[in-house]
């Protein structure tokens, strides 16, 4: 039975996220966190309890941070701080707030944002399945952020025979975020570009009973007799990635087959390549699986900016950055052609980051180079690789490309707040109470731009005339801050203003009200009280001396860099995608 | 009515504590926590919402840590850096791993308290007012520490008229915590010592309305016209102590006439401290009180080791040390006797406190030194008062003196870790992953002693052996590890290992399975994989580089040092207190 009025939640809403995995969570959580009307549907009836997920890299914990989610993901999951690949740091990427890798299982990584949501009032619906998809081909619907141009029909697969199963909603958006199988991308017809390769291997969660010295970190053990990679998890349990062969698992029509291959028989495959070393499960095997190591990249990340997949669904990596652009265009606060960004930015990460991927698979699962096999893998290469792997994964190294948020022009002011990167971790004095603060912890993810006055030496007194004669252009009516904003300047930007002069004189100096709207808002480069942190921001940054204004987008990343005397660049930056 | 059976709970269990202020719920929290039956009861029907406690000091944040508990107050409440009686760190006490003093309203601190109980099961019965108590004069019954020499009389008030509302239960243990005017105490017929003295203040909490710029610090202001306090406080919220005159607020008899004054009153004498700068409220008064200060202290802290008394009623600040004591006693680990302790080590704590607080109050209350007030108080004086205050309040100068629990004669072989001082912070490395812990971390209040071994560097081989002829010797039967244990070792101490060697060969060293009874129980001196912290704890802590037994005590403080060689000198600590 079918029925299109809302008997199970809302007939017509903002947005339909589609799959409850750790990509559609992360999504659907912040957009219910920036107040957007959302419904999160999924297959599954019930959260996944082990395996799946792995290793959260250190800018997605900087992400979980900005949602304030940081906390308890560190508490509960491993930390991995070393890889014993000569034993060097796990990330090698020097300038992460965190600078590990955390393991958690994926019901722990969904359990984090579910629980948040549920604090939001939100629920996932589940089981629940998408039966058709329509995108409206009217031009002018599509163009009206408050048209709901979508039409998704619903099946819950709970219903009692007999009583209604069949809702049909209408969104005016949809985040595909069902997985590598995605039903949305294959509805909207986007294809996957790449291939799969030969590389096949298992995987198995267990408590090891093992006298391998280096079981607790990340281990690639690359032998002749196979390659293996240690990720240690949460308590006790380790993770082997295991490297198989095609007379292992492959049957005879070139398909894996599960059925050849066990976890106690993948143990003694690991056995190979641990050899002298013993590894054997001390319990029970948690979790198990085989896979053929794929690399490949939707066509597109989106259908009209309207559609849009993610996670597995696209093969991206974090699903972040779309997400507060999504709740400009709903608010009415930007127009709707933001929205290209998304795959203009992500596609081109995801595809470095799977041509990377590729490459650093063959060395893997190639054999190491010996007197018989000099066309093999040098230790030196595998090093190498392991090291640049742990770089580029980190998401560390994540770098937007100029577009109509990225503007590189006046990158000069603040040398090393790289446009289109994410803001270097750093710590500030708040010099109200002297408080110190990790710049991102004040630059949470609420869907505002962030506005860093960089106001040099105000205790100083011609920088201090500077300074207020910047407030006094920036705040008439045509300057971004009161053009784009309705009832308060603080509904859409965040001003925060950092000063380089005493710390103990800067409290009493005449910094202009707009530039601290609240005594919270206002901070020194200086140290703590107890020189514990902080200090050597302004040189750290790159920071002209004489000032400098920094926007950060509401994902943390930097959007543009003025001197005081461009100010007006930055009203034009806003005005190229904000609505007045 | 009454009836004696268990209609409103057991009537016979461990512990009963009277009062569910902070420090009986920090008590009652501690108890639970460590698997004690125990009960809360307290008059009032609802928990608080406003005002009362003040600030938590650096000491008390590392008590919440040894609970788990440091996250949220940190994350709720407001901290204070920054002194402005010369712009000074507001703690005088540069060992703090929490080097501030956070403010959280009393309903805030409670609330930690209470959630973490209610998730172990446990809830504050309330409004119950204990109208007897007895404790049993019977030597033999005071000795066996399974009786239950102690009877109350409880009355539940919000029971209906006509139905049981009074009962009589039996513990083995009472905790008082039961304020300033305590009933237990007076039941029992404990005076208080000490006086009052004329100083009369008067407290405010509001947001203020002000153009005094150091607001958000802890502040003193010292001037002819009276002097004032500011402690900021949780969001936009800012304290007030004012000094009054008798004129003021005393009535004829010489009583404190709250009616004569009113919290705008208030802001009106704070108006003359604050002069030239201004003073007011924003909206309204969220609370405000008049004090006379006092310092006085309980003649006892307890009735035959049967009944304590803890927090305002005896004038301590933190009721933590008795609680694990009372954990062994219950367990039959250890001794009644130990619990003569609690008296012995807080209440010459509680005299010092007091002493110095006297002589604070009237530095402070006193008129400054001008031309025409030659004996006033100089700003010198008052600054050096002010700093030192700090540092004595912050609680990490607690030092207790040798007892059977404070064995001081190898103090040498760890020349900074005071022996009756709390462990100093610092950074280890946990070897078979090289994660960074701070080591407050690794002493967590779980009632066991903790065991530090100090293996010195075991990649030499020299040491090495001397660390397994350690081994071979403490793991004997006659060793307090096998000695005092029933089921395992676990179950009373945790002995963690820290090596002075290369760190990344620390892991592969044959260190002795007693000395590591977990991957997680091995650590290094040393810097972290990305060298942010970690080091040098060898040469900040004294230790002799040959090594050296450090004994924890369950609350966090050093019990006893010992070289190697002397090791059954620790046979000898034990057995001193703790049942074989």
């Amino acid at each position: 039975m079918t029925r299109s009025c809302g008997r199970f939640g809302h007939a017509a809403f903002d947005v339909l996220v589609i799959g409850a995995g750790p990509a559609g969570l992360m999504g659907a959580h912040a957009l219910r966190r920036a107040g957007v009307n959302v419904r999160v549907v999924d297959q599954r009836p019930h959260k996944v309890a082990a395996g799946q997920a792995d290793g959260i890299q250190p800018r997605t914990i900087e992400v979980f941070q900005s949602y304030g989610l940081a906390e308890r993901l560190l508490r509960e999951g491993n930390q991995m701080h070393m890889a014993c690949a000569g034993r060097a740091p796990d990330v090698s990427a020097p300038t992460a707030r965190y600078p590990f890798e955390v393991t958690l299982h994926q019901g722990g990584i969904e359990a984090i944002f579910l629980d948040s949501m549920s604090d939001m009032g939100m629920q996932v619906e589940r089981p629940v399945v998408p039966s058709s998809i329509e995108v409206s081909t009217d031009e002018a619907e599509l163009k009206d952020p408050q048209s709901h141009p979508i039409k998704v029909v619903l099946k819950h697969l709970d219903v009692p025979e007999g009583k209604v199963d069949t809702e049909i909603v209408r969104a005016k958006f949809v985040l595909g975020a069902d997985g590598a199988h995605s039903w949305v991308r294959k509805s909207c017809g986007i294809a996957m570009e790449g291939e799969q390769t030969d590389f096949i291997w298992g995987v198995v969660d267990m408590v090891p009973d093992t006298d391998f010295p280096d079981i607790r970190n990340r281990c690639a053990i690359h032998s002749s007799n196979g390659s293996c990679m240690i990720i240690p998890r949460e308590g006790d349990v380790a993770r082997l990635y295991i490297q198989l062969t095609d007379t292992d698992v492959v049957d005879g029509s070139g398909r894996v087959d599960k059925s050849k291959m066990g976890p106690q028989r993948l143990l003694e495959v690991a056995g190979k390549s641990f050899h002298p070393y013993k590894i054997a499960a001390k319990d029970t095997i948690e979790w198990w699986t085989l896979y053929i190591i794929g690399q490949r990249v939707a066509s597109k990340f989106s259908v009209n900016e309207r559609v849009f997949i993610a996670g597995d669904a696209c093969h991206t990596h974090s699903p972040k950055a779309g997400k507060s652009k999504l709740t400009h265009v709903l608010r009415g606060w930007a127009d709707i052609s933001l929205l290209k960004t998304y795959e203009f930015e992500r596609q081109k990460y995801a595809r470095d980051l799977i041509n990377f991927d590729k490459k650093f698979s063959a060395l893997f699962s190639g054999k190491p180079r010996t007197e018989e096999h000099q066309d093999g893998v040098s230790h030196e290469e595998f090093l190498e690789a392991f090291q640049t792997f742990g770089l580029f994964t980190s998401g560390i190294g994540v770098h937007y490309q100029p577009s109509a948020i990225v503007n590189t022009e006046h990158q000069a002011h603040a040398r090393n707040l790289i446009i289109g990167q994410r803001v270097l971790p750093h710590v500030f004095v708040r010099a109200s109470d002297a408080r110190p603060f990790e710049i991102q912890d004040l630059l949470p993810s609420d869907a505002r731009f962030k506005v860093l006055v960089f106001a040099g030496d105000v205790v100083e007194p011609a920088q201090l005339q500077r300074v207020q004669q910047l407030a006094e252009e920036m705040g008439r009516p045509e300057g971004f801050l009161k053009r784009f904003s309705k009832r308060s300047v603080e509904e859409r930007f965040d001003v925060l203003t950092i000063a380089s002069g005493d710390k103990l004189k800067v409290i009493t100096a005449d910094v202009p009200a707009i530039f601290r709207s609240h005594w919270s808002k206002l901070f020194v480069d200086g140290r703590d009280m107890f020189k514990r942190s902080g200090g050597g921001g302004y040189e750290y940054y790159g920071i002209d001396p004489r000032g400098a204004i920094v926007v950060v987008r509401p994902d943390g990343y930097v959007g543009m860099v003025a001197p005081f005397e461009q100010h007006k660049a930055i009203d034009g930056y806003f005005a190229s995608f904000l609505a007045a």
